[in-house]
């Protein structure tokens, strides 16, 4: 198809000029609409040495206000950023909300030199377009624009360009290493590129080819495309709007969740949750002996993974009171304090809430040879945020495409992923409760809100089954551990934990 | 002073444990309080090996809630650390308002291990204690508790307690590199710390010696300290919040800074500001043939400067529409993008609102061979904050101690810190600001908050003014530019960037 691109099309530079000025203004504008809107923006830039990304950049951003943007300049993967998903460092670059992000090559370069150059495997690069996909899709459900421009200059041009490069003084420095090597394979690139418009092109995240040969006409129709993608998105937030206060006037969130429950309640009651036999409990004596045991295991094991840089991540989700807290001690007390890190997860806070809910997952994915112990997940959209009404139904819907591809890179990238769901019945929970109010300490250890969720028991129950039957995976499977008794719910994540990272080395 | 500790202090087990559930309550309490009334507050742990820093670190912790605190274990400086002021790691882990940082080892490795073991010269260690009274003075002066524990055991029993390690086959793995070599020189660790703490022990943050031999007694005191430091931080809290509210009642923040600098106006009209001579201007054709002479002097001085990996901060302040983007653009124009940076410092939003000001800038300091241009920068404190009172008059008072120090630290880290305040007259801003009136384009270009400062035009050119003066120093001189011709700004920011730069190479 690029094949087919018409390269000549060209503008004259005159009649481009006389537009510019009118153009800026109305992208500027269209920007601070944006960023008023709070809608987070990102636009690519992709295409062959010297088709001019970097000028096309200059020229859009000249006018905009530097508060409003941000440029990202992609090189190639850094070693540090081995062991980890290939996304993530993309994910740490996605825009706040009302922010635009401009990439100066991009994710894409998965599909474009590291594939050609054989940086990764065939297995790995093959898996981009699927995992693009993911991203993307994560990102404009969140309403953010997202524009892929594709700058297409023909085999001749790109000569005259390289040539008219190496002889500039000042400009030599742009042309980088082994420019010439990949010139000599411009018909790769372009099958390369061909290849990766068509499987990642999609409604929600269309390519634009532009036809740059004539650098005016290339201008033009960037400006042209971003103006009017810009009034789109702007457009659909105005419709958006208008009826979602309607709806918010009607029936708040919270009913819209609980409504979807109590039919869920109805039609299948097969409930995985009732089943689990809370009976199970352990002596204090067998307790301290199975307690030693498992840390004695623990200690090799991670030794181990340090050494191979494994990274391993626990996750724990449960009840309130069901003891995370107590577990993840016993787990993390016989490690080096500088292998491991705990992150307490409660409602978001700064920088974490004016991105995608699972920014704040991907920004402190444990590095290789580390173990990160998350206490409450990324499982917080299908749980309190979906019972309480924090986010919409169909936010907490889509978390149920989106955990698993998370998930899935994450596995795929060789990370050690064990989730716990940590259970306890009511009546348990009343009795620590009650243990906590005797407490004069309030505060965080016993809240209100501990109560509310409590009288919605049997919401969070149906909440907490679906998520456990849907998210439950063969890559990322739920270990639900009986914690009635906290001698054998701490003995059981500790040997669970332990048992993922021995079999991953 | 650490030889006349009495080290036979010790308390029963039973005693303590008798004590323990109370302690810990009132612990827990103090922290819930603290963090409803948004105190950031940090605890250091130092001690020789095997004196039971990480063991009391685990029992402080484990009945405060997790989503309260952060444990940071300190190594020793990566490699990465490099060429950055050594501070930086610690400053970027400061806790956000309402958190509690507690530190394995801190930046007090520095006059400990780093200068023992020689990892850093003789000149950097000295100048250790000025750098960390500085960084402490900053973050008690911002509202942050701060505890600094020393937990001191006896040349005995520290071997005893390594011997006792070694057994272990558990905790062997705690017995880190090179400890029975640091046992050997128990004495010099011991007059390294007493020099320490009496070098860096003030009445804001003052050092607790912890007498360790006996583990009960130690853990007691720790328990202790803590709450009654606490205690007086949320007096004194109290004692703060009352009069504040009567004192906001009666005047707001904007009166009083405006106050000062009537004052200021009244005292003295030495004015440095009003000498500059605003006529200079350069035609169009020389204003090329010298942006395109700087532009081929910077090439080769900012390659040279990553082959070197020196980073370089260029910082920028002035009057709205002075010409601080147009200049910035005609710096990174002839740059890779890769190897430059633009941070636009509008209002602070995010993690950046929930922490000390200067970490802001902390985060964003260039990495070794990178640039990084602010524009706008930390003199927001003293400008825009002064004028319209978004911050109290003793906060940026306190900004003319903190700010200097802050560039000292920088220039002694190796970063070339290039500042320039671009000077324009009002008649001048004023065509400006009608220029961009006559643009459709409202939104940020020109807004309201524009035209509010420019009727405040003298009281910002004095509070400009007394800026230059207080914090031109011989490792951090102001450039100022005479910024009504846009051309001559353009060529001057470039010119003395390139001059800074070659003259650190």
């Amino acid at each position: 198809m690029l094949r087919d691109v018409d390269l000549d099309r060209a503008l004259k530079r005159r009649v481009f000029a006389e537009d510019l000025p009118a153009l800026r203004r109305r992208l500027a504008e269209l920007h601070w609409h944006a960023a008023q809107a709070s809608i987070p923006s990102l636009v690519v830039f992709e295409g062959l040495d010297g088709s001019g990304k970097g000028e096309s950049i200059r020229l859009l951003t000249e006018r905009l206000d530097a508060r409003g943007f941000k440029v990202h300049p992609i090189g190639p993967p850094a070693r540090e950023d081995g062991g980890r998903p290939w996304l993530q460092r993309f994910w740490q670059r996605i825009p706040r909300r009302g922010v635009l992000a401009i990439f100066d090559r991009s994710w894409y370069g998965r599909l474009l030199g590291e594939r050609i150059e054989r940086v990764v495997a065939r297995t790995e690069w093959e898996r981009g377009p699927r995992d693009i996909q993911a991203f993307e899709r994560a990102l404009v459900d969140d309403g953010a624009l997202l524009v892929k421009l594709w700058l297409h200059i023909g085999k001749k041009e790109q000569r005259r360009r390289l040539r008219a490069l190496e002889r500039d003084p000042v400009e030599r420095f742009r042309i980088a290493k082994g420019v010439w090597r990949r010139h000599a394979r411009y018909d790769d690139w372009v099958d390369a590129a061909d290849e990766m418009i068509e499987l990642t092109s999609s409604a929600r995240a269309p390519w634009t080819v532009i036809e740059a040969n004539d650098p005016h006409f290339a201008w033009r129709k960037m400006y042209d495309v971003l103006i009017s993608a810009f009034e789109e998105r702007l457009a659909a937030e105005r419709a958006r709007a208008a009826p979602r206060a309607r709806r918010a006037r009607a029936a708040p969130h919270a009913a819209a969740g609980g409504d979807a429950l109590a039919e869920r309640r109805e039609s299948r009651r097969t409930a995985r949750l009732a089943d689990v036999d809370l009976s199970v409990a352990l002596a204090r004596a067998r307790y301290e002996k199975l307690l030693a045991k498992q840390q004695a295991r623990l200690l090799p094991a991670v030794r181990e993974m340090q050494r191979r840089g494994l990274a391993v991540i626990v996750a724990l989700e449960g009840w309130d009171a069901s003891g995370k807290g107590g577990a993840i001690r016993r787990l993390t007390q016989p490690l080096d304090p500088r292998g491991y890190e705990v992150h307490a997860i409660g409602a978001p806070a700064g920088d974490d809430r004016d991105h995608h809910y699972l920014w704040r997952f991907w920004r402190r994915l444990p590095a290789a040879g580390q173990l990160g112990v998350f206490d409450r997940t990324w499982y917080g959209r299908v749980l309190v945020e979906r019972v309480e009404g924090f986010c919409g139904r169909e936010a907490w819907s889509r978390a149920y495409l989106e955990i698993p591809e998370f998930e899935r890179q994450l596995v795929d990238a060789g990370l050690v992923l064990v989730k716990f769901w940590m259970h306890i019945s009511p009546e348990e929970q009343l009795r620590r409760f009650r243990e906590r109010a005797k407490d004069p300490l309030k505060g965080w250890k016993l809240t209100p809100d501990d109560w509310r969720n409590r009288r919605k028991w049997s919401v969070y129950f149906d909440a907490a089954d679906e998520m456990l039957a849907r998210t439950h995976s063969t890559f990322a499977p739920w270990t639900i551990v009986e914690a009635d008794d906290k001698y054998h719910a701490r003995v059981k994540v500790l040997e669970k934990t332990v048992d993922a990272i021995e079999k991953a080395l």
